[in-house]
This record gives C-alpha cells, sequence and structure tokens, in this order.
C-alpha cells in the first residue's frame, strides 16, 4: 500500500467503494423494488450485480489506490504485509464511499422507492442497502461472514496481489468472479456482506435519508456483518501466513 | 483518437454500433416477442445479450476506430483528452451503425414482428429498439442515466484505456462485463441507454420501418436517453480529470 | 491453416467438433428432457452452455488445428486467406466429430432419452440435436442464420485471429462469449445453427441412432442451417476485406 | 508436479479441495434449502457456483501445488507425464480437503439444516453434499461420468497446463469456466461429480456429521462417481497422448 498518496488512497477508495454499493445496492432495488424491469429477476442477478460491482469499483480505484475497497480485504492485506499505518485511512475512505454509494442508488431508484412508499402496504427498504439474515441468530450469522470473507481474502493473498491487486485487468476480473461465486454458493444464510463497509456505510445512509415509510435499520443487527469480515479477513491471512 | 484515419473510423464506428445494436435490440426481441424460442427468458438475458453485443461489437471496431460505439465514450475521452475534432465523425457514424443495426435485428426476428401484428392485440415495439421508462418522471429518467453512464465511462477512463479501449481482448471484455453489470443494478427504471446512439439511432429506425402494428415511437421521451448519458460522459470525465 | 499437418488438423478439428456438439446437444437435453437436474432451466443455460462447447472443443483443437471447429469459420478464414487447399479436410474432420458429439450426447443422456420413449406420449427428440425454427418460412431463416453467423465471422477476423483463433485461452474466451451473445441475441428465431457441422451431423446421427420414438430428422428445413451459416462466413469475410 | 515441496502439495490441495466443496455444496444448499435468499433459483445458479468454487479453489492452490483439487486431474496429469509418485500424496490431501470443506458447508448452513430437520417432513440432505442420480442406473450413470470427466482433463491437457494448471489467473478461469460448461450441458443426468474427491470426501463427512434427520448417504451409489471420473481421466489423457 505504500506506493499510493494519502490523497490517491482517499480518492480511490472513496470513488471506488461509491461504484461498489452503487451497483449492489442497485441491483437489490432492481430485484426487489415494483416498477423495475429486473423485478424477481433472481439470485443469479444479485449475485452477478454485486460481482460485476466489484469490477467495476476495483478497475476504476485500482490506479489509485490498490481497489481493495473491502476494510476485511485492508485488513487482510495489512496483516500479511505488517503495514498497518495507512488502514485507517482505507477504511474511512471506504466508509464515505459506501455512504455516497448508498445515496447514488436511491437516487437512480428514486421513483421506485417513491411509488414503495405510496402503496397501502410499503416494504421495509433496508434489504436493499444492508444484509438482513433469512434465519436470526447471532453465532450461526457470525459464523457465516466469518467463513465467507476468510474464501475471499485467502484466495486474492494466495494469487499474490498484495501489491494493489494486481495492476492488470485480469485479476480484478478474477476477483470480481470469485464475489459472484461467494453470493452464488455462500449468500443463501446472511445475503453475504463480506465487507464491513459495504453493509455499515448504507445502513448509515438508510438511517439517515428521507425515504418514505422506509422501515427499521436493523442496528440490532449492524455488528454482525462488521465482525465477521473483519474475523474473516484475519483468518485469510492467518491461513496465507500458515500455508504460503 | 489521433492513430485512426476519417475512414477507418466511420467504417470501424458504424460496423460497431451496428453489431452492438444488432445484439441488444435482438436480445429485448428474443426475450419480448411471442414465437421466440428466449420469450420471457429474464431480466439476466437482457443484461448479458447487451453486454456480449458490446463484446461483440468493440471487438470488431477496436482495430478500425478505438471502438467507441457510444457517444458517450466519445465525449468522454474527447473531455479527457481534449481533442474534439473527430468526435462529431464518431457520432455520425455511431448513429448510423445504430439504426443499421436496429434494420437488421428487425430483419432477424421478421416473422416475430409479423406474427405479433397478426393479433388481435399487437404489443407496442419500441421497447425492442429504445428505452421506455418504467415510471414517467423526466428529472428522475434523467438522474438514472446520468448516474449509470458515469460509472460506465469513470472506469473505462480510469484503467488507462484512452487510446483505443486497449488494443487486447481482454479490455474489451471488461467493458463489456462492465455493461453486463450497469444492465443488471442500474438499469430497472430506465431500461440503460447510457448510450445516445444506441436509443436514438433504433428510434429514428423504428419511426420509419413498415413494420405493422408497430405502435408510437414515444419521441417526447427521446431526449433524456440522449442527454443524460452525454452528461454522464461530461461527468465522468470530470470526476476522472479532478481525481486521476 | 498452413502451419498444421494434415493429420493434426483431422485430429483437431474431430475432437474439438465432437466437443463442441456433445456439449450443445447436451445442454438441450439437460434442459428439455424429463428427469433431468436442469429441466426448464431456461434460455440463459442453453446460450451459456453452447458457448462453453466453443471454450471446451476451442480450448482443445486449438494447439492442433486453429480450432475452427466450424465451416463457417474455415470458410471465413479461407475467403480472407486466399487459402482454400485444405477447407474440404477441416469439414470432413467437423463433420465427423459433430456426428460423433451427437453419439456422445445420447450416451450421456441415454436414461433420459429411453424414459422420454416409455411414455404415451413422446415428446420428438429432433430438437436435442439440430435446430427447428420457431416459425418455419425459409426466406426468414435463411436471412437470421446469415446475419448471425456474419456477427460470428467478422468479430473473429476482425481481431486478427486468422491465424488459429490466437494461441492464448482468452481469445478463445472471447469467441465463446461472443457466441453465448449470438445465442441470447439472435437465437430466437431458429435455435441459431450458424454451423453448418454443429447442425447437419447431428441430423445424420438423428437420423441412424436407434433412439426410439425419435421423431422426424425432418430433412426439408437441412439445407437452411447449412447454407445460411456457409453464406454468413462469405459476407462475414467479405465486410472485412472490404473495411479493414 | 515435481517442482512442488511435499509440505506445499499437501496444503495447497487439502485448503483449494476445502473452497472447491465449499463453494459446491454451499451453492446446492442454497438453492436446496428452505431459508435461503436463493431457493429454487436454479440450475444456472448451481453450475456457476460449482464453476466459480474451481475458480477459488485452484486460484488459491496453484502456487503451492499446481492446483488439481481433483484426482481425475492427478491421474489424467500422471498418465501423461509417466510421473506417479505424488499421486497418493495428491489424492489424500484431495479427500481430506473435500471433507473439510462439506463440514465448512454445513456450519455456513448450520440454521437452514436445523430448519429443514424441525419441519414434518424433513427433506434428505446428501444431495447438498454429493451427487444422486436422477434416474438410478450403474451403467449409464458410470458413462455419464466418465464422458463429463474426458472432456474436463483432455481440455485441460491439451491447452498444455500439465504444469501447474499454468502460472496465470487467466488458466485458472479457462478451467472454470470449462467446469460451468460441463455442468450446464452435462449435469442432468447425474449431477456431474467429475470428480472422485468432491464426491466421497463429501459423502464421508455426511455419514459422520450430525445433522439432524439427515436420511441416507447412499452407499451404494457411492463407487459411480469415484470410478466414472477415474476412467474420464485415464481416457482424456489416453487420448492427449495419440492425438497431440
Amino acid at each position: 500500500m505504500e506506493q499510493f498518496s494519502n490523497g490517491d488512497i482517499f480518492a480511490g477508495e472513496v470513488i471506488g467503494t461509491a461504484i461498489l454499493v452503487l451497483f449492489g445496492a442497485g441491483v437489490c432495488a432492481a430485484v426487489n423494488l415494483r416498477h423495475s424491469k429486473a423485478k424477481d429477476a433472481g439470485w443469479v442477478v444479485i449475485a452477478f450485480g454485486w460481482g460485476f460491482g466489484v469490477l467495476a469499483g476495483a478497475y476504476t480505484a485500482t490506479p489509485l489506490s490498490g481497489g481493495h475497497i473491502n476494510p476485511a480485504v485492508t485488513v487482510g492485506l495489512a496483516t500479511e504485509s505488517g503495514e498497518w499505518s495507512k488502514v485507517p485511512l482505507y477504511i474511512l475512505a471506504q466508509m464515505i464511499g459506501a455512504f455516497i454509494g448508498a445515496v447514488l442508488a436511491w437516487l437512480v431508484y428514486y421513483s421506485q422507492f417513491a411509488a414503495n412508499a405510496d402503496k397501502d402496504h410499503a416494504q421495509p427498504t433496508l434489504g436493499n442497502f444492508s444484509t438482513i439474515p433469512e434465519i436470526r441468530n447471532p453465532a450461526a450469522n457470525l459464523v457465516t461472514e466469518v467463513i465467507a470473507t476468510t474464501v475471499l481474502v485467502l484466495p486474492i493473498l494466495a494469487f499474490g496481489l498484495t501489491t494493489g491487486l494486481g495492476e492488470s485487468g485480469t485479476s480484478v476480473l478474477m476477483v470480481s468472479l470469485l464475489v459472484v461465486g461467494i453470493g452464488l454458493s455462500l449468500g443463501g444464510p446472511t445475503g453475504y456482506a463480506i465487507n464491513p463497509a459495504r453493509d455499515l456505510g448504507p445502513r448509515l445512509a438508510h438511517a439517515v435519508m428521507p425515504i418514505p415509510n422506509k422501515g427499521t435499520s436493523d442496528w440490532s443487527y449492524a455488528w454482525i456483518p462488521v465482525a465477521g469480515p473483519l474475523i474473516g479477513g484475519l483468518i485469510g491471512a492467518g491461513i496465507y501466513k500458515l500455508a504460503f
């Protein structure tokens, strides 16, 4: 991470994480909200939408900051390299970017969110921004997020992508398809945060945005998609240091 | 853009944009029209069909013209480079190509369009060629197109693809998957033009082609998928110039 | 094509085309036949199955023969290069390979074909091997196949893949995704042969294989998916020679 | 295989195969189990989930062991190279990894498996871990697995990937998409083991894990997804040695 200036890191991670969350929250709105052309398009659309959000976000951020766009990746890379000094800057920028991305997704689907509120029975809107478990069980939900993030961070590290996730577009493609795979395979129980900023930033945005009849921001669950991915990032980096 | 001759630019952009729109209008017809094997195949098919239309079109046009096949990309690249002299040529060729692509798509689905008109209740056909918003709201529709195009142009620029979108096939693949992602995630409200030629060229073709019972060409909406993507291209290039 | 020995060309094209048709006929059986885990899995599965059949077949054949596995591609490359001497060998091998691939697909789905025949109302089986138009109209069907094959051969040529479709796996990937796109976008009317061997070889196999209650081999249609792709290959190569 | 130390081979194949099976068993649970966000998401999700499990697992294992993560691949590579001394180590590690992956998948979907058992009519759980044929016919099922694995191993060998499946991420991507294709096209009859460890390891795990109301582990079928893929690996390598 040392090769990037603080300003570039900040700009890259804000922009990259905003794009990631715009795509991710966008695809949830596309599939969940009424009056969307992708209504009920299914889990394959969700998983590819988030994955190509990684492609778009990391694609953009790589030349500025290495394209982490995920505190769990940042923590995993810091654990591997021992360089922790810029971790707070990365995470701050990722949180700001995730917040902005959620606002942008609301703007893209402004009419759909408005139409949702006009109905007698408005649907809760949090699921378009942050994760909600199918079965609420803190221990099980945490384990799911830990394992899913471990198998995000370990492959990234294993492939020698410690310096900026690779300079070439192909490396970004590989990571984005890895995220598609995690979504398809491991997203069923919790909706796969695997990224603390991707969940907490949009949850903050959901809490403050004036979406009519938006429903709860579900703060009691908020710690799990933060703690789980961070633990998973540490475990992934730990396995890497032991085995490689 | 300077390395290409005017003749090559014209040929490349006409051919490439025609292929793009052939695939894109084709996949809409495939999913929407009766007596198509892909009838009701869903949003995932639409998004991948358009995205691989980018692959096919940009793949073909890259050696001749750099493979913009989108005025918003051309404007974004011109904003970044300051070279505006060939922009009108690019856009003219893109418009002609998009018109041709729409005609080709009609020919491919000729029997399906004919069968549509034979029924007592012919379906409107414009949606196979140009975008129609789910909820008609000019300001909101414009914002959707602006944001969706910003996150098309910014990643393309950010990845250093200013000279011909990259010479290698991998770069074209990345852009095509980026377009798949925009479709999946941000296409719900307006059907994602993100390309003025892709919308206006086929709308002109729709207006003049002798498709029986074709319905309205909806000219009142036509300015939004032109203005929105152009604004988005400018914003994407502006962010690039500020941040990179 | 000159760099490959006759023996290697024959082996490569037989094996490669057999793999292509095994995957392609296989995915049709997977989606169409009762007692298959992929029953009714939809057009996206058909298109990706055929496309990754190109990946597998061309992947395998590339080091031996350049991996044409399609007479339309062979004819297109010959038109471009002017080297026609090995075209008959390529096409013969492709036809033999396509026949073998159809037999292998029947073996893979042997129980499913047997179960189909056991029912009172056996379904016709040709659609698992060869194309059947949704609306039978020779002129329109021919135009569909011509256009769909033109946009297969032109991008392949345009990208400078005249010598063996490129040596690298990435080029094969690009062509396979191009075929996915053609399937998604242009396959609705005729089921997209875009390859004379892929349609005629399995049709011959269908005619001779002892599949119980197999139904007609529909020879009256057989010329269209042969002539259309060959014309498309010539047009694609002609546009290439004019424009590039 | 000679360039890797025994310790690295063991670690790489355990980790890589565990990740493969975690993704693969995970995606089956995602689609099959109640209270999963991907419930009934269809065969396209199954096939891409398994394929991107190959991406994640081979991605991780490649620098340590070459990333075989499949005894059929190991046997195919040994047949081609004549180096058999490390085959037992590879297979032992793959079996251990597959067992671990199944346990991890159960942990990820712990609440879903628990909820399944709570119902009056618990569903059998084996299908989330190991393959079950749609029509039970040992000869036909064996043939299906033999053919499907032949077209896995032959393309891998043909592309010159005998030394570690290639060092670059792109090669891993190609193999993973090949596996997606095999799943889409050839998975209908048996659920495509094409990997003895991927089927036998999770079956052992299913037999010993304390999943409530888990149902039979179906040992009478267990030999087919072991023997079929091994025979297919030998045939694939044999064709390679004859034709290349």
